[in-house]
């Protein structure tokens, strides 16, 4: 399960620090060498408090149960579970149980068996070119080397994503947005809430409308959080609240992040996603999709062939620990839906904006590859 | 406030009693000539309870906490409500206080204010008739007698529309439905739960998504308790997963209810319906809105005229009285959306199915008055 620790991050929620400071940086994600620290996002933002992590089970315990989740995020939490595993245990027998382990953790984001697959290989190499003796050495070497690249590269992803995607909405001045994407879903600022943050920064934001994100509302506990941290005016809606709102013209474009895009360009997302893409075709604003290329699936044809995570019925029963509905009632957890490439204006990357999104442009943005 | 009492609906909510009997009827509301007894829907499912409301301040405060709600029973319960107040003092300043109070609970539904004011009109009928001695009893006496007989035209409605209804979907076999619109919403059986009650009688229905609609789950917590006691197969959503069971063809038909009509065709209706009409439209599924012609405003043009109650951001930060953001997080709260009337399938009267749905058609259907 991890052990609850007090973190670090010591902005109080209530904003009653001092109003003239900065707000410290969100480190959702802290490796130390040893233990790998996470802010527990099941408890905020009531409790700000890091579990310790130690093993591949505990990692992916917390990223099952969304203490760790946001696709980039998990990415990188289970590229340190393996070097953790390994470090335990350097052989090659830990090492592929690790990988199942933390690959099984969550199905729908690719970032997650991308970013494993990647430490799994430097891992291998390491263990095929080392001499017999200094194999456990260099097999963890490796692994950290690669886990510690794939988090510095995602930081820098964030901040690429962020400038390309203020560059691209820089007019719109009142976005919308669905689940959480910031420093809580991704290293850095995040995906969709770092060109958030970014605009803000550049003087180009006026609000944001933020949808609440059942059933675990990241929007209310996490994006709202975040905004608040950042000092960016805010509004909280219902989700089915959202589309009325763009048809009445109180945003200039929705942004948002992405859990897998398929090769043709089709993006699996948080359950909702693809109604807002129906709502901002219908009110003409642009529908923008925020991720790293390690998001792309070029391995998955279309949307179809994602598999979406059906989750417990009772995150859907229940709010905050109390049942809703009369005992027994069946529920249906879908964490994700499919959106349809034609309804996407853009999809913002460290790259590349691609626009428009399709089997073409994608290709040719993965072709590319620096 | 109303006095709690206990109530005659005497169905365990847990569905402990006996199996084999047919469930009682829900009695949303009774009058006894000098009290009217509402189940109070803010406690369900966990309690089964009813307010006495003993004066129109008493219906008013219900509806407006929607203790007592759903378009076409507020109309009926305003009713009540004038006549309650005529009762304890019959004047004509107690009619009008009576009646501004009542139409002042709620903006959006229009029978609320169309009930009050056809007993307004049959007390002020009476009183203008009446031998001077005999103003009291008979100011009383035809409110009453107006306030029954609305009640009994909307029960007659709710079978009417059952009935149409079912005849429209008795190939759709699965449906997705919004909210609440059974006998909790509606005298009788309700408007749309009344149609799928029906098709379940006729057996021709298999199965009904049920959207949880927040931020009152008004779909979780009251539709899914109907749909119990009616012995219904139903599967509980969170309300942006609608859209992405929709587009994978797992509903034949949406349907629900309205909370005003406008004179083109546009319906109000709870928060949220836009949404599932965009996402029936693309998945090419009939979208079907069914409510009593007393919900029909000929003298609201489009409904970019209907007035949108915004209710307390309090019920959107909070769920079942917790808080989910941080502090002083601005929150927006319209009860209901506007969908226009090219994304409407059919509209489902008590005296006909009017498809499409139009200025035309609808002025047709009103001409038509029996």
């Amino acid at each position: 399960m991890g052990t609850p620790v007090f973190g670090p991050n010591s902005v109080e929620p209530d904003g009653a620090g001092n109003p003239g400071a900065a707000p410290s940086a969100l480190t959702a994600l802290r490796f130390d060498g040893e233990t790998l620290f996470a802010l527990d996002q099941t408890v905020l933002p009531w409790q700000e408090r890091e579990l310790a992590l130690r093993d591949a089970t505990e990692v992916a315990a917390a990223i099952k149960r969304l203490s760790i989740r946001g696709a980039p995020l998990i990415g990188v939490a289970a590229a340190y579970g393996v070097v953790l595993e390994l470090a335990r245990e350097s052989t090659h027998g830990a090492l592929e149980r690790a990988v199942a382990t933390l690959i099984a953790a969550r199905p729908t984001a690719v970032n997650l068996a991308w970013a494993v697959q990647r430490v799994h290989a430097a891992a291998s190499a390491a263990e095929a070119g080392a001499a017999p003796h200094a194999t456990a050495d260099a097999l963890v070497g490796a692994a950290m080397n690669e886990a510690r690249a794939i988090h510095a590269e995602e930081e820098a992803a964030s901040d690429a994503m962020a400038a390309l995607g203020a560059d691209l909405l820089s007019g719109a001045r009142r976005l919308l947005t669905h689940c959480n994407t910031g420093a809580l879903a991704a290293p850095g600022r995040g995906t969709a809430l770092a060109v958030v943050a970014e605009l803000a920064v550049r003087g180009r934001l006026d609000h944001v409308l933020v949808t609440e994100s059942r059933p675990l509302l990241q929007g209310a506990r996490l994006t709202s959080y975040e905004l608040h941290r950042l000092g960016i005016e805010h509004t909280l809606l219902v989700d089915s609240a959202a589309a009325g709102m763009l048809a009445r013209g109180e945003a200039g474009a929705v942004i948002l992040g992405c859990d897998r895009v398929a090769a043709n360009g089709d993006v699996a997302n948080k359950v909702g996603t693809y109604a807002l893409a129906l709502a901002a075709r219908a009110a003409g604003v642009p529908f923008v999709v925020v991720g790293p290329t390690s998001t792309i699936d070029p391995d998955c044809p279309t949307g179809q062939d994602i598999e979406i995570e059906e989750r417990d019925g009772d995150e859907v029963r229940c709010v905050a620990g109390h049942p809703m509905v009369v005992p027994h009632t069946r529920a249906r957890n879908p964490a994700f839906d499919v959106t349809p490439a034609e309804l996407i204006t853009a999809l913002v990357t460290e790259r590349a904006v691609v626009s428009p999104l399709n089997r073409a442009s994608l290709a040719a943005l993965l072709a590319a590859r620096p």
